[in-house]
């Protein structure tokens, strides 16, 4: 059982180094790429963080719109990623007859390299602050419903006066939780085609029962091409494969983009989680995973249609088990605390600072109160496509929404809805992928299951939505009786407007339509009673952290890039040292400690190719690096910015890292650059795809 | 997908019949053995019940302390189950080297027999309405809470009496939720020894998927001998096996223990339980069942000793489910509402009627409003060993209390320490059987974790538990602290008394005393202002039930005794006939078309059986007989009383039966006579134990 043990606990907490009113330490931090740790870098490691550097490193990274991290690793536009950052277009691509989840994927040629149907990938090109103009609005006594309408209409005029003039996809990002705001410009490409995969059964070698411990034996890879203008990209910048990999303690870097942290929150703000927010969706996240298992044992193709949702939400239950664990530890809430009082007292000593920022946490906590007045009902309907579960609902909501939303100026519209946006939001809405009607009543059904759960079979919106019918009862009139599955429907239903939605017939649109008025109003006391006032109190808070602790400091995970660094480091546990890398060896050794039993059942391929594979390759590693899911896919380089490895993990007790950082025993886990080049030739026959990599022409 | 489909739905409403203001028609009812249900059973059967033939089914049956039912099938004291109903003690007995549960068991011969460690069996002898006198020290105007505690001492007072005069083990029962009480008097057994069992892969074949449905392939058996005087008991009634079985349309009859049903209940306390009980109970089997299944993932001998509680939370989950389904059901719960509404409008007509127990429903209402004020607190620290789970922490709980228990007289005790139940709860307390510290600390973890969930994290009661550490720290220093896993140090503590409590230094009898006062607390409210005027207000429901409808109602299920009858009965589902028999080339169908794999593996011996069985016996079978959870492991009978099938399941239909009866679709699943015999003889080579069965001596 690789666990917190006591003994890790309190060395956890010697070392704990909270960025709430404390100068990060050790390899702590998801830096802004136009905030790089240069100094610490350069004072710890001697090393040298040139802009050349950072450029170069930026513009070979990619995000994807699945959720997920890439790089270019080729001069022609090849991303690498992770499997299970990928998986989403494998089964977009897969058919009953034809399992790319299970038997892999791979394209001899240009030619069978297969378009995805919904991806999009972006390539960070320009940083640029523009917290003054963002708060340029925001006057003094301005209500904060007020405020927050002022700072959209603000970002989304930002946001569109860019993409005119440089036709770039644009976004204002929102740092240290409303404290800065960063203008990011991409590339984007959407012509994705899907170049090679291993099989899930050795990406995902240990199954959930291995997600997140080490050590660890997972090929977790995936290869992509961006196209352009039909033909391979040809991109400026990307990264050159490491001749020699690493070795214990060197220097490395991971270049990605970390989901969400929540470091930067007030105590009270994780006691909401810890007491209110966690035992909520917690309470989700185990019933679809038990009802997903079930809907799985039932026939083979239920699994195979519902693997893809169902790793996700295992996925995420464990690292949020990881996470609620470190909010339910007194020690570590005991030292969050601390932390933030010494920060307070710093600015209470400072009557200026008191009045300008002191009463920030108290508008924090005050947000928070009032978000559980309505927070079931909000989480139950109030979500962007409710929590009413399946696709087509969620298109339903999409249709309804954007006819109205296209009437309206874009600074007025809800954020999904500006025009910057709307490329991405119409790539979705008209996606070719499947939609499978089984899995869809599945999931509809516990939409509503837990409709009635959250709200009680009386309330009124439930009896209208459930119309006298069971929860599965309606799920399969709703499923079967709409025509969203076709996208020319939905496309027809789109260019209609109003007035195709107000004279639809179609019940997953009337129900949607139904639901609008109560959904929006939610949606609006949220943005103007707690999402509003709080983000102006974590704007006091950052502001008083900045001129207590000084500007060098990286804001909490917002899904965009960061760099973070740290070395190979082996671990202890249980009083035992960790070593920070297996090899291939080891993987033959915990298939038969196991039995060779799902979920450690070696492919086939990988059953025979002991004997030609170099045993003593090294598989995966550990790293100090400060990573949090997004991170999934990032490029680990070394100083010469050369790829060392593939980040897909981290281990169980790095979990925590969501509320604090730490590097007594908390590691990224990567795959070993030197097993990608392996495998692929000598597993895969992939040695067209290796040269590619590593021998790229005009290298 | 065999799921309540819109269709079946519907005819299940037309023929929905609720006990609550209707009598009972069709094969309705969990009957009492003294009221049965004679003239029901010759009107529509012409079959005639007699005194005689209920004796003797009767003082056949047998309830089995683990949580199910049983009946004796030879004259040397063989007792017949389920294995799922065995499969408690095929877990205490077995060891890593030797699995009862993967490998099955055959006693060769009678030195073979393996002696359970902690299993109850009860015969029921004698039953005798005592409602006059439980009822007698309720006096007008008594607050409930003094009416409660009446009727508890007069209870424990009448069982001890009872067991005085007649050396058996005496149960007051409480039926018609308070409105009955009647004194169950039964012949108790604790030596009692293992004689077969299958493997689990054929007695649950397709596991979890499979449980619950049809048409259905298990072979869900287990044999026991009762030993008496340390010989095979000789008893004085068994059932004879059918020679022939049964075919389509014959009557049958089960006698068996229905744990639980919710028949009676008011539609207000159904809405408590919708909305507010299944929400909370819902999520911590959730939550236990994805954490076991994480713990029994990481490896073999983890599997091994959760297995069992983890087929328990998930056989509980799809049960519930069920019943949950139908609680959110608008058109059941509707129903429901009439009948109450039609009942209520008759005895409102009656002024008599009115004044006595017009507020009946009212008060069932109130109480439970109030039991919303504190239910969250009560589940999680006022139960009988509270929620924190683990077997260790339980002994402590009832260590602690049983200390000062002791001193009190008999009628004030909390009712699990009365005399007449000292002998069980010693047999459990004192119990040989393994405790694993590793499935103890993760259980005791994960009661932890549920309590910081349910009480929040800053609650004084959970700070004081947790005592500064995560709840797996301190689980494992609870866990690894405490010598209760040693027989001797429970006994030794338990004979020190109060004394020993006080001074001990056993974290764990630490934690549990701390505790006690407050949960003692909860519980004292609970029976005071919950349970007492709830009770209260049901005597009158049912007394206004009885009055409007006529005596000739069954009570709900309160795992004693039951008689039920039906018909062997097919049913249609999505438009299909599904015939009520399955035979052993269905078993085989059935691995192929799931390739073998787990959980449709056969096991071995059955995998080489194949040529050798015969084929076309009938396997499992349905009947439109009123059972529910408890019934596991009950005979099926025929007209002469002899047996034909072992009942071990309900399909998915059956599961709304909780809440009402229906026998359009909901069917009771048995094993087949034919097929146990068959199974016995050709694939396990039991022919001594078929004989014994079939042919055995005095027949």
């Amino acid at each position: 059982m690789k666990r917190t043990s006591t003994l890790h606990r309190f060395a956890f907490l010697a070392a704990l180094c909270f960025a709430t009113g404390a100068v990060a330490r050790a390899d702590e931090g998801m830096w802004l790429f136009n905030r790089a740790p240069k100094k610490q870098i350069q004072s710890k490691y001697g090393f040298d963080l040139t802009d050349t550097w950072l450029e170069h490193v930026q513009k070979s990274a990619v995000r994807i719109s699945t959720g997920g991290s890439g790089s270019l690793v080729s001069s022609n536009g090849l991303v690498m990623t992770n499997h299970h950052v990928g998986s989403d277009m494998l089964e977009k691509l897969s058919t009953k007859e034809n399992d790319f989840i299970a038997a892999g994927f791979y394209a001899q040629s240009a030619d069978q390299e297969i378009k995805c149907p919904d991806i999009e990938m972006h390539v960070l090109w320009t940083i640029e602050d523009v917290t003054d103009k963002v708060l340029a609005g925001v006057k003094p006594g301005m209500s904060s419903a007020d405020a927050n309408g002022a700072k959209r209409q603000a970002r989304s005029q930002l946001e569109e006066e860019a993409k005119a003039k440089t036709g770039l996809h644009c976004e204002t990002v929102e740092l240290y939780q409303g404290g800065r705001y960063h203008l990011y410009s991409y590339k984007r490409y959407t012509d994705v085609r899907l170049v090679m995969a291993p099989e899930k059964g050795i990406a995902f070698f240990g199954g959930d029962p291995d997600n997140f411990e080490f050590p660890r034996f997972d090929l977790d890879m995936c290869f992509f091409r961006i196209y352009d203008g039909g033909k391979p990209l040809r991109p400026e910048h990307y990264l050159k494969w490491s001749r020699n990999g690493t070795t214990e303690n060197d220097l490395v870097f991971v270049a990605g983009h970390p989901g969400r942290t929540e470091r930067l929150f007030t105590t009270e703000h994780l006691e909401y989680l810890r007491d209110f927010s966690y035992p909520l969706s917690m309470r989700s996240i185990w019933r679809r995973e038990v009802q997903l298992a079930t809907f799985m044992g039932r026939s083979e193709e239920n699994r195979r249609i519902a693997e893809g949702d169902y790793f996700g939400i295992q996925n995420t239950r464990k690292a949020r088990t990881g996470i609620y664990a470190g909010l339910m530890d007194p020690a570590i809430m005991g030292a969050k605390l601390e932390a933030e009082k010494k920060l307070r007292a710093a600015v209470d000593a400072n009557p200026e600072w008191k009045k300008q920022w002191g009463d920030g946490w108290d508008m924090v906590a005050q947000a928070k109160k009032t978000q559980k007045e309505f927070a079931v009902r909000f989480a139950a309907l109030g979500g962007s496509s409710m929590a009413l579960g399946g696709q087509l609902f969620g298109k339903a909501v999409t249709l309804a929404r954007l006819a109205d939303e296209k009437e309206k100026p874009n600074g007025e519209r809800l954020r999904e809805f500006r025009s910057s946006n709307m490329e991405s939001l119409e790539l979705q809405l008209f996606s070719p992928a499947p939609i499978y009607p089984d899995l869809e009543v599945e999931n509809l059904t516990a939409g509503l299951q837990n409709l009635v759960e959250l709200l009680g079979g009386n309330d009124a919106t439930v009896v209208q939505i459930l119309d006298g019918k069971s929860p599965r009862a309606r799920a399969e009139e709703l499923v079967h009786g709409t025509k969203l599955l076709d996208v020319a429907e939905r496309k027809s239903v789109a260019a209609g407007g109003k007035k195709a939605i107000q004279e639809s017939k179609d019940p997953m649109i009337r129900l949607a339509s139904a639901l609008d008025a109560e959904s929006r109003k939610l949606r609006k006391r949220f943005e103007d009673e707690v999402d509003g006032p709080e983000k102006l109190g974590y704007a006091k808070i950052a502001a008083a952290n900045f001129a207590v602790n000084g500007e060098d400091q990286y804001p909490d995970a917002t899904f965009t890039l960061r760099l973070s660094y740290g070395t190979v480091k082996s671990y202890e546990e249980n009083g035992k040292k960790v070593a920070p890398y297996t090899n291939f060896a080891g993987l033959y050794e915990r298939a038969d400690e196991r039995d060779n039993k799902y979920p450690f059942e070696l492919p086939p391929r990988w059953a025979k190719s002991k004997d030609v594979i170099n045993l003593n390759t090294p598989y995966n590693f550990v790293s100090t690096c400060d990573i949090i899911g997004g991170n999934s896919g990032s490029p680990v380089v070394d100083k010469s910015g050369e790829v060392v490895g593939l980040i897909f993990d981290g281990n169980i007790q790095s979990l925590v890292l969501d509320i604090a950082y730490d590097d007594k025993q908390a590691r990224a886990v990567s795959v070993d650059s030197r097993a990608i080049i392996e495998s692929l030739r000598k597993v895969y026959g992939c040695g067209a795809l290796a040269d590619e990599i590593v021998g790229a022409p005009g290298r």
